[in-house]
């Protein structure tokens, strides 16, 4: 518990209006999105309305050695936003403002509490779209996308959330507020801070400004679904299609047991005897191209067996992007617990992934679906269970090991998109080595030697 | 100078093949390609043949403070690589091999000495593209454009190295090798350690292998020339090509002052009474796609009063690129000196860019002339000048500074793409402040405290 005349000091600097600290309060500040973790509440929550105020804050907790956990909308899934050490959560929901459409530069700027979709639908009267759309787009903040480089399902030809951050302004863990990059297109003055930051999980410094890249929205698009009889057919459509140099825009795969989830909880006509789906939209400037890359992608569906269902109309679309978008909370409502993943593997790789990750959940007796975005060979393989069944959640720890022991094993990574956070440290070092976490070591302790900034999170404590 | 035992141990770790030690071999590592600078022999040159003896020569540096200068092809334009404290020149002309290209993934991993033409021969079978094209393509390598982040003429559309870069090997001031990124294509496990490296001129570890994004060949293209009888016509026309949401691959700029010099250099037919040319070409995977976009920018040109040129045939298009590729060389003939900067700015202010240069040029009584990335706003004012002329230099520093100070003015960079090195290291505290200054030093210091790694470039040693 924070002593009284800390959250006192908290209080002056950023006015009574911007804390909270019941205890009900903090409840609601104790978890994030991510499932099987431990419950930790903080002891205050502070709004921050200015840079400046997060300097007088962070000066503040520094002396003191309190813990920050800067918070956008608690979307994250892995961990991120728990207060794991108790202290000052930094919620940035009044530090909403877009502060900055410039359609002549194709850049926007905004505070770090703007909502992505905001942003979108700011910049949409430009023709202008802000690509990166993580699931949560309509909920989670810029700032919090940008600490945790969301990903999304328009990143395999648009990039991720670290493709489209051209500068921000940070405050250190030492109080110094610090700019860089900007509206230029090209800058290789520096060190590149805003790759350093943009990913960071809050670790390294507190993004308060953030200046995006906006792109011209496609004009035309062409949105179908492949149906299979077994992963191996789907997988290789996937290949196949990145082979034939299309890349579509949204390349998504729902193997089974999504499939079935999804049709029994929206009902939207899926066809649950398929082995697998994949939904691909291609999307362009051109209608001619558009076209063109359709027809590539349903001869490569063809190719491999496939059967094909394509949206003639933007309400068929929409019903087939439902099946996708319903993924998840049809996963979720089978069970208390959706322990959701997010190894990454080589394109090349994605077959072999979904029947190991399918061959796991039946050595473990789990509920194991798996969805996800094929086509950056970053998929979700998703375990139901229940939290108070002991064993149950003994045999998913277990699973969930295996899975991102096969992904390394593959060329993979720990995580696509997700971030470490509490959820995935104790992996680091299985992808990093000892002189990988040594060399993460390095750059936390030298921005934040305290261990101020979201501590617990990515960043292993040195074992002396 | 080394001391003699350090010369045989460095000998007996690398082989003595693998070393060069002669006066007359010092002088030929004693520069780069970077005007206006003091030269300086090193001590030695190692030739590394394996990421383990560069480990080796790295921890007999550090035992012994020296200083260490990894090289290239010595293509650098803000003395990166010249060895200003003597000591070790590692030259990686010896691991120059293409290890993977990976077709499946859009992959190529390659070793730090690979000039980049040769990887682009290397996937041109495959239909595929390594897009970063510095005007030294032919000669500059793998391993130093990615230590400087290269950008060049492509940049506009695609991107610059940084956006090709997934992963690498790195050799790091304590010896230690390590590995991050890879084949995937999202990956947020560990701090961004690749865009961290990128762009960090060799300050902060050595580069000892890579793996690259490959893209897609585009299969159309359509080169046109805007000729313009002012600058403002030229600047209006660039910011008139993005507002109409066409992103050309190349949209370049040449001034008066250098068309001139080209023509009178090589001859091709330009047009001499004109104020400024664009070079813009289109391209794309629809042929449809580039002519509409091809017709867009034409409409663009006429409607900024600009005469139009366009290439009927490949011989048409080379002779048009003719004219830029041209532009240094010609410049470079008119006198012994070129200073060649990249102050870039937001492409909105590329207009008042040109024009404050020329005022510049005109204030300093100075052969100036401004050429480059116009779509970037990235521009190279160059002005040419006599080396023996010490009251001529000192107005060319005037100058210099004043540019730099307009572009940080206009929201600008120092470098758009050459490098802070050695030449812009005085300004940089005018871009970043004190505390970005001190966010490098931190940053740097964590890595390399002894500071062996190229010492004198980018980060100002702390004053204390």
């Amino acid at each position: 518990m924070l002593d009284k005349i800390i959250i006192e000091q908290l209080e002056t600097v950023a006015g009574k209006k911007n804390v909270l600290t019941s205890k009900v309060d903090m409840v609601a500040y104790s978890y994030d999105a991510t499932a099987d973790l431990p419950r930790q509440s903080p002891d205050i929550v502070v709004f921050p309305t200015s840079a400046e105020m997060v300097q007088d804050i962070v000066n503040l907790a520094r002396r003191h050695k309190i813990a920050i956990y800067p918070r956008g909308a608690g979307t994250n899934l892995s961990g991120g936003a728990v207060p794991l050490k108790k202290g000052i959560v930094l919620s940035f929901q009044k530090m909403d403002q877009i502060l900055e459409v410039d359609a002549a530069n194709l850049t926007a700027v905004v505070q770090p509490g703007v909502i992505i979709a905001a942003l979108n639908a700011a910049v949409a009267p430009h023709g202008l779209i802000y690509p990166p759309d993580p699931g949560t787009v309509a909920t989670a903040t810029m700032g919090g996308s940008a600490a945790e480089n969301s990903g999304g399902l328009r990143g395999l030809k648009y990039g991720v959330t670290k493709n489209y951050i051209m500068g921000m302004e940070v405050v250190l863990a030492n109080g110094e507020k610090v700019r860089f990059g900007g509206k230029t297109v090209k800058n290789v003055t520096a060190y590149d801070f805003s790759n350093l930051f943009v990913g960071s999980e809050g670790t390294l410094g507190i993004i308060t400004e953030l200046t995006t890249k906006l792109i011209p929205a496609p004009k035309y698009r062409r949105t179908m679904m492949g149906i299979f009889k077994t992963l191996t057919d789907a997988g290789n459509a996937v290949a196949g299609i990145i082979a034939a140099h299309v890349i579509p825009a949204t390349l998504e795969i729902m193997d089974r047991m999504t499939i079935r989830t999804v049709e029994d909880f929206a009902h939207i006509g899926l066809p649950v005897h398929a082995e697998a789906l994949l939904l691909i939209e291609v999307d362009g400037m051109s209608e001619d191209l558009v076209h063109t890359e359709a027809e590539a992608v349903m001869q490569v569906v063809k190719d491999n067996n496939g059967d094909l269902k394509t949206a003639e109309t933007d309400q068929e679309r929409d019903q087939l992007w439902l099946a996708r978008r319903n993924a998840l909370p049809a996963l979720a409502s089978l069970n208390n617990t959706v322990v959701l993943e997010d190894a990454t593997v080589p394109r090349s790789r994605i077959t072999d992934m979904l029947i190991a990750c399918e061959a796991i959940g039946k050595k473990y007796n789990l509920t194991l679906g798996t969805f996800g975005h094929a086509g950056d060979g970053n998929l979700h393989p998703t375990i139901l269970c229940d939290k108070h069944n002991l064993e149950e959640i003994e045999r998913v720890h277990q699973a969930v090991d295996e899975i991102f022991k096969v992904a390394l094993s593959f060329g993979g990574t720990l995580s696509g998109e997700h971030g470490i956070g509490v959820a995935k440290m104790k992996y680091l070092g299985d992808e990093l080595g000892q002189s990988g976490l040594n060399l993460m070591r390095s750059i936390k302790e030298s921005l934040d030697p305290e261990f101020i900034l979201n501590p617990g999170k990515m960043v292993p404590v040195r074992e002396n």
